[in-house]
């Protein structure tokens, strides 16, 4: 084990050092061309298909009557801020156990378990690679649409997330959708001087602050665009039986807060991972310099975005939201909405027979029985590739909370790889086995 | 009175040449010591006074028993942006009897008409000219309280505003005070994921929302602040009838909009000159580039102000908004308030002695008699000039509406330049007769 460690972590050296980040374009096809190389080196067909963006990286082979299909993702968050990083993102550095660098956990990483496990598994896989998930996936449903011939497989496996806490393996059995919207709201047309036109000019801050008293109350948290919650299945309590226990206290402390805000009614983890919320991610307008400057802006603007829960639509929430926004906004504004963004949540049974296999490995590797989870995050993909295939999906995050995704320092601990990759090996074996069919 | 003019705008254009940007702390020395060059020129007894940010320029000489203190200021606004001028900002340029130039209208321009018509007059000047009004004057109440035997006159006299149209002499009685705040609202210790936290992290920007909806109620226009108008003196209807008619059509064309938002219960004028307001002037928080980041801030921010009238005070309300503040901030956050700047009202009598005697002088250059108006904005020193000298103050505005201050091509119609030197000459030989003492 210690040798193919050895080997595997060379490869992800490799990888890693690749600043395949989307959001600039960079080294993109480069990363693709490095995947393929990898998925070549284990005796896989692969090719990589243009006209959706990056590069999409597909492979094919193996053997046995089961097929799976493998999403990963090569691309990565941009690495900023840079003088945060105790070594750089991309020169990939091994420190106590723990790979550094960019993508370590998010996603190369966990690819890499999917990639060590493929050598002389006794099924046939189907790997696909993007390099566009950190920017939202924009062209890989077209691709997925397709070619869902191509794709077509008997389950779709996910190792794009992370276990609820070290030693704990984790089956993630739903995700929550996205629908983000860009609110921009005008007024007069041109800034102004407060003391000349104060009190007789419309002002798109003082606007956008009576839009989001609107959006969302103050006492109850409730979201107040109307059918909001219509579609929210509710859960059922023996699902939270089987949730961990919370732990607010850590929540608060691990966020500097003394109170958790949120929607009444509900606990801190059902309102995390079961209940859809809606928080502006941004806001502009006017001056936000130093000092002080007497101007009423034309204009000002927020990112809005809506986290959604089963069975919530992103298309029709967008919908709800714009129509309720056009109906508050205050007279003498001009509303604009754009939508930037959306996936559907995703949720799946955690007992299904392939969850009930992962868990027998999982529990094999790791020598006690994994918790279920849902997450608070989005993968559009995942509710998608279910679809799009007709097909069970499993979720097996390998990388852990404090593993710094999206942020300096980001980690992958090489135990979970280890481990990550036995417990895949022998879910593949359980699969292919008579009583897995 | 042309080659008279032709010397004055040698002269101005040498002035206004002069970036003298206080914000950026450019070319105020040299600005200073022009501005003193051509006083001593005239004859007066001129000197820069250190230790008050920029040099201020004080000068007096002259005849008689009657004492002027005349105020202006030589720095200006920044140019920016500069693409957006016809020529350069500190190049002067004469279209079409106009002067293009940053400060050819606020307050260079008027500064000049109080020096043209210094040359030969019946009275005593003194001449307070400062540098640093662009930026709330944060000096000049110290150095007035310092100088008050310097400085001390019958009369205080102000070139710093406009007339309400084009030849229409116009004669303020009345500014409005300034209340300015920064306000920060601070959530968790750093940035979080909104998919893995939304639900339980609290949202400054949604609380930024919620403050402002508190503030100025959506349906009314008015300001919640408690006890906010307690000190507002209500405008007699006598004082209403000097007023002129309003334009509300033209001002909504000017702003391009079709409502003119506000306090419920007054006209657009009485809202402008005699109302207070309460507006944010900027505002920011989280992601605010391209596309979508998913991101919860840990802080927000916006700056937050107030026109005042009197009898309302800066320091009371400054103190009356950050008690609401602080009692209306919802639980989880942590409120910071700065106070970055204020002045205090100001309104005179209209039909004062030097008032009336202005009003002849103008009468007799422009043909028709003056309009009495007050103003939106606020000079901070008026109110404070009136008080520590214990004299009237006129205030006499020279630019028009359309000057474009604060803006690309700011211009100065060099007709007002002329005529309002020949009235205030005409002011100082009434103030200089008998019937005039």
């Amino acid at each position: 084990m210690e040798a193919f460690l050895e080997e595997a972590r060379t490869l992800l050296a490799e990888l890693v050092a690749l600043p395949t980040v989307s959001a600039e374009g960079r080294a993109l096809a480069e990363g693709a061309a490095k995947v393929a190389e990898v998925l070549e080196g284990l005796g896989l067909e692969a090719a990589l298909h243009e006209g959706y963006g990056p590069p999409v990286v597909f492979a094919q082979g193996g053997v046995g009557e089961r097929t799976l299909l493998l999403y990963n993702h090569y691309d990565v968050q941009p690495p900023d801020p840079l003088e945060l990083w105790e070594s750089p993102p991309f020169s990939p550095t091994v420190r106590e156990g723990r790979l550094y660098a960019r993508g370590a956990s998010d996603d190369k990483g966990q690819l890499f378990a999917h990639l060590l496990a493929a050598e002389g598994a006794p099924v046939n896989l189907k790997f696909l690679v993007e390099g566009e998930e950190e920017v939202g996936s924009p062209h890989l449903l077209p691709f997925v649409r397709a070619n869902r011939e191509r794709l077509a497989a008997d389950l779709v496996l996910v190792s794009d997330g992370a276990m609820v806490a070290p030693h704990t393996p984790t089956l993630t059995y739903g995700l929550r959708g996205l629908c983000y919207l860009e609110v921009r709201l005008l007024g007069a047309r041109r800034d102004l001087h407060s003391g000349a036109f104060g009190g007789v000019a419309p002002n798109p801050i003082q606007a956008l602050g009576w839009l989001l008293a609107r959006l969302k109350d103050e006492r109850t948290g409730r979201v107040l665009i109307p059918g909001f919650y219509e579609k929210v299945r509710p859960v059922p309590e023996e699902e939270k039986a089987l949730w961990p226990e919370p732990d607010e206290e850590a929540l608060r402390r691990e966020l500097g807060v003394e109170v958790l805000p949120g929607e009444e009614g509900y606990t801190a983890l059902e309102r995390l991972w079961a209940r859809p919320t809606l928080d502006p991610n941004g806001v502009w307008g006017g001056y936000q310099g130093e000092g002080s400057k007497t101007v009423i802006p034309a204009e000002a603007g927020m990112k809005l975005s809506m986290r959604l829960v089963p069975d919530q639509d992103p298309e029709e929430v967008a919908e709800r939201a714009e129509a309720y926004l056009r109906e508050v906004c205050p007279p003498g504004y001009r509303l604009e909405v754009r939508r930037l963004h959306g996936g559907r949540p995703f949720l799946t049974d955690p007992f299904s027979p392939p969850m009930r296999l992962m868990a027998r490995a999982l529990e094999e590797v790791w020598g006690r029985p994994p918790v279920y989870a849902r997450e608070g995050g989005t993968i559009p993909v995942v509710a998608e590739l279910k679809e799009a295939l007709s097909a069970p999906v499993v979720l097996l995050g390998l990388g852990l909370p404090d593993d710094n995704l999206h942020a300096p320092n980001e980690k992958l601990d090489l135990v979970n790889l280890e481990r990550g990759t036995a417990a895949i090996r022998r879910f593949y074996e359980l699969l292919a086995a008579p009583s897995g069919r």
